[in-house]
């Protein structure tokens, strides 16, 4: 179905080549201050276009808040927002369509609904994710307001290239990098590097090299002033970068790397995406079934391309025996108690526990590439695909705000079913 | 919240030391021949006792039906099933009152709730799990009759020990091994060795050698009878075996060994469960919130102790490109189309494509472990917690009835909403 | 909460003065042929401004689909409709704002959001019902489609004008007469009568005439051509006339007297509607909480100013004993079984019968009035409030579109719901 | 489905000849003192055999507490109650087997779901509602010590005799009666009575003499102790009456008059049922779809055998004009606002308004009767049914507590998400 949270509730809608697409959000807190200007930024770093990394579409996805607010101030009432379509080419997509395309849905629509879509994908496209997105930015501003709560994530790793993580368990005593770390640092000018042919550029990243490695710290404490990356690519942290998401400038500038291979190609490749969410209330999740694990899950596993999630110590953590995985309690402030380690990712039997929240996605390569694909029409006849259509050969740079969004909508429903918990007495 | 479903929906209830646990299973088609013999194999299976490997509590978690059915026939009304606690010992906890138990989820009740069970985890005991076997058992017949759905489930890994799997992508064209079979194969005799001392069993099983991982297709291939397992190993399949549930006999027996490890050292240790659904029809899953894979990842983060989840390729699929991880479409039998082979996991764009469904779910080491742990009680004063109570070293035999069950609430709730649709005109 | 409905599920938003209205009508079978012209009419028939009898705002209305359907058939995805605000004025409103209308929403929203839109209801605006028909002509449309489902409602009293009803019980023997039947007869040419004053038409209406008593069997009999009504009132069916949506002519020509005199008196007035549900199902209603009736009075008591719902034999009906309450069942048709009369509404145990569902929705007097009223402000001050925004004498002519289009969101959800039944062997 | 409300959420289970009935109460407050014996009256009151005047069947339905509390304590997990089925006997249903009762769901049942328990009713029957009522009885508690909510509801009237209301504008300034009144005060020793038959008896009470409506006012004074009734009457209010649970003691005689004569003919008789609640707090309700008055009737009409609900000035407050209707708004206490009288019945635009909450439903005669009726059986032969099962005349006096339950199950829920929203900054 179409909707998602209870008592914070978005409603999504809207196809690639329909009017355009959009949600409802049900449940917004009223009297929370609210603007286009608050929603506008996430879209804008889920938009396709804002990079030569990334596809060509210059969709402008400008939104429109249509109800629910007077004067800039939520009402309490349902919030539409809008986002026009503007870039409507379904003939790009006609050739397609007696061969359902590997990787796509166009075969699974077409058996479950009796059509589909002349664009294929239909809902299954990431421009559905756009409402998901300007919801998740509303419930964002109000975690942010009532809990101070901050939601960060990253891309992890782009096919073998992975970020070095200093540890899956996030550490509380860490200031956590924000977003804009995320977007500034993680950016690589490609093409218009002075004086470098490509080639000799990405032999001059070279990650095994201890000197990267060793630097890669100083990014965890956003001292940004102080990083002492080699020249070459100090020069690249200019303004008009392109951006990765990666907040370590050797893996983003490798990951640039093996994105610019694939489109070289006309390939694509998959990665995976690291969230941390810090400020979480202790209390937050709704067991048996709808714990916060539980619900960040079904959320992530909502998202096209996605095909895992885990948190804490995740699949690594199934090695450990009890006694290390364990987190042991300490103290902590304001009569709450604190763990020493954060293996569990900071939930325990499905209840937030006040350390940091950590998960990651993955996302596998997008489907839709510029390679001729031997495979079978809707009737069986073997054919060759070949997509004239535009298409990104990774996305993974554009699925942050997704899964900030995503998991701003858990948050925050979670977070209003305890709040009237607490009211109970 | 307690429910699970839309039109398959169970709800459950019941901690480890009230009068008894089970579930309402609203929604069960009317006219399904139904007795508690259908349900009680999945529990027994479930319940803790059955292994020297495991628990030594001997629970016998037998199930009545109260309502919904008459004659042995399902009414379509709601069916109400209940299981007795028989065992109920909370002065085994008692001593535990003021200190949270590391890995538990004593301190976040405590804090979500303001109060707790004296058992401390409540309903983030495995015992909760119950009522969603007796109503996934429930699920399972009815998919069974109408689509022939098969679901099995096993034990891929413990602690650093890995089944080795012929490959991520499960082909149609493989007969599936039974849930007997798991059972079965998966067993080891470990104390009654004639002429062999422990140590001496354990160093014969070479995971590493070739002869033995050439011999484990005999097993995918379900000819037991030509298995041409070392005589060492042959021996042990006898019927006085205890079950580790990994259906592939070299790696259970190092798996058994990794428990028997932890037992002796008063600790723990997780692992992975493996899931294949093969026969899931055309067309399951509800876009764009309520995908096939979201709602199974939904379902599996809510069982107790599940830390991960990945479909199809998964993480390391991550790392194909586009072009390799696309999965071709083939003709296939009535009219409708295969994949060549089946890296999506049997979903495509969140709706089943007809292909296995198979997933992989990570499982952590349990919490109660007997070793002294160093940590704080409630009021931040240090402390040492050792476990009285009764444990198990590892779960992970016990996971596979619970995997099924929640998948069949799923994939039975899912196949409802579809069933629906192909009646709209 | 906004949304409405399991399968066929409604969401809506907007108020009287945001940029619009609208809804996601989340659920809608594929395949369906469906245009903005199978929408349009039922919000034309609830817009105001139709009529001198109704209010003088006049609001186009004109609906846009934004998404979910392409070359006018559904693809089985979300239908986002729309219908701009048009003729956005809060300065009506804004001397009322620190005195909290009597009858209306303005002091509780207040107190529950602890803020108000300018206008003051909000969302308990009438406009608010926007979405709600727009999703209920769809619903209907398929209800059509598939079942031939009929839905027709009338306006069967207002202020103390009843209409004559043959009886509370309808009987699936008489033709029903259609809605056009109530737009064209339910009429009457207040204003432009020649040679007539507005007094002596009115005296020449007697509703206790046996003649007229008479005459009133001929309109449910749909002949309208030999309707043998007196000259007089003959001579005002013509096409110009405005619609009062009460099927028998005497007593609209007597109801749009007393909105008249309302209208006159700066006041407003109430009545009822009658809903009649041909060719609903057998086996539509989910017990126990989800009934037929259970639902349709959840529906209808979720209206603007609906105050009481009652269905069959209804309050009068608790008179009777049950000897004669009991509907006897008859043979039918198609191996079914009908009922000798149907004093049971078309539903037994919250399940459709197969025979006619009808009931009665009683609608309070608009509260906005022209009169001024003593009240206090929101600080507790005595004031004197004197309405000076546009309103309605009387909203009943407008209320049969949202009884027909909520009891269509309700049909179809239910019918839907039992359609999956009905596929599971 | 079997499930009702949001955050508080009963999920009910049971036939009337399965091993017991009872249900799920999900999201209860934890910290709440609750033992059997909070449940136990309510399950008393509406149980069949407490008086001469409904039917013999003696059910104890004594109730018992599976799970979610511990020392009589709610744990803020899932409490399960179980009320066995002690007098279970299918033999006296089986000569009805293949004969659909009238009024009954039989026929509905069985062509919904292709089958239908022996008894013919199955969760049609009033047996379904004990769960209801357990679950209500626990919400019920929560309200009074959170908000000092006062629920009660009485007979207003049976067959054609009604207790005079001194109007439908219940005033917040007149103390209500309580349910012990109710049932003191509305009883009525029929056989008993010294040196009077029956007839003299019955022929003694003269509604319509002033003199008997006079003294009704004493009644909602509630100053038992100088009732000026006459003195036959006065003699009547002893312990061994048996209740009719109308408030007004005449009135009750007259009712109870009226049941013994259905109960002479074999026959059954309707009634109504009002309800006032006290003490809701300003805010509850949630617009646009789940509006207070929505709720409650969703509610009502989910119960067996109710055929209408009215609130507030209901179906007669349409013949008002606006200008009579609209409460004018005063001052009230703790800077709140009161309405002079409460023509809208606590409620504007589907949220309260702090003044007393009011409705009244209708319930049609039972179904089941003595008396042979001509039907047809399921494959439309002509029979005659004469029923020999035990049945009441009339299950008004037992329906207070199922609207008591009913109604404190929608305000919890209802208070709970407005509790929500009170804590979002």
């Amino acid at each position: 179905m179409s909707s998602f949270g209870r008592l914070f509730r978005v409603t999504t809608f809207g196809e690639s080549h329909c009017k355009g697409v959009g949600a409802i959000i049900d449940g917004v807190p009223p009297g929370l201050e609210l603007t286009e200007a608050d929603i506008q930024p996430q879209l804008t770093r889920r938009r396709p276009g804002q990079s030569k990394l990334t596809t060509p579409r210059d969709e402008k996805d400008t939104v429109v808040i249509q109800s629910g607010t007077e004067r800039g101030v939520t009402l309490g009432t349902p919030i539409s927002v809008f986002v026009p379509n503007e870039n409507v080419r379904p003939q790009d997509y006609s050739e397609m369509s007696n061969v359902p395309r590997p990787g796509h849905a166009d075969y699974t629509y077409q058996m479950k609904y009796g059509t589909r879509a002349s664009s294929g994908g239909g809902r299954a496209s990431a421009r559905e994710t756009i409402g998901r997105v300007a919801a998740g930015a509303i419930a964002e501003k109000w975690l942010k307001q009532k809990f101070d709560t901050q939601i960060v994530s990253w891309v992890s790793s782009i096919g073998h290239v992975d970020m070095p993580m200093p540890a899956l368990n996030i550490s509380t005593s860490t200031p956590l990098f924000t977003r804009e770390d995320v977007d500034r640092l993680g950016t690589l000018r490609i093409l218009q590097i002075p004086g470098q042919t490509e080639a000799e550029f990405v032999k001059s990243i070279d990650l095994k090299a201890p000197a990267y490695l060793d630097t890669n710290n100083v990014v965890y404490n956003r001292q940004g002033d102080v990083l002492p990356t080699p020249a070459n690519l100090q020069a690249l942290l200019t303004d008009d970068l392109v951006p990765v998401r990666c907040p370590h400038p050797p893996s983003a500038c490798a990951m640039a790397t093996v994105i610019r291979e694939c489109k070289a190609d006309a390939d694509s490749i998959g990665g995976t995406v690291t969230c941390v969410i810090r400020n979480a209330a202790v209390g937050w999740g709704e067991p048996c079934f709808d714990k916060m694990q539980a619900m960040l899950a079904h959320a992530m596993l909502s998202l096209p391309a996605v095909k895992g999630f885990q948190y804490g110590s995740g699949f690594e953590g199934t090695r450990q025996r009890g006694s290390t995985h364990n987190d042991a309690f300490c103290t902590g402030s304001n009569g709450r108690l604190n763990v020493v380690k954060n293996d569990a990712g900071g939930v325990l039997g499905g209840i937030t526990s006040g350390a940091d929240i950590y998960f990651k996605i993955a996302v596998k390569a997008v489907s839709t590439i510029g390679q001729a694909q031997d495979t079978v029409d809707f009737d069986g006849n073997s054919t060759v695909l070949e997509a004239k259509g535009r298409h990104d050969p990774c996305v993974l740079p554009r699925v942050p705000p997704l899964v900030e969004s995503m998991s701003s909508l858990v948050l925050a429903d979670l977070a209003m079913l305890q709040l009237a918990r607490e009211n109970y007495f």
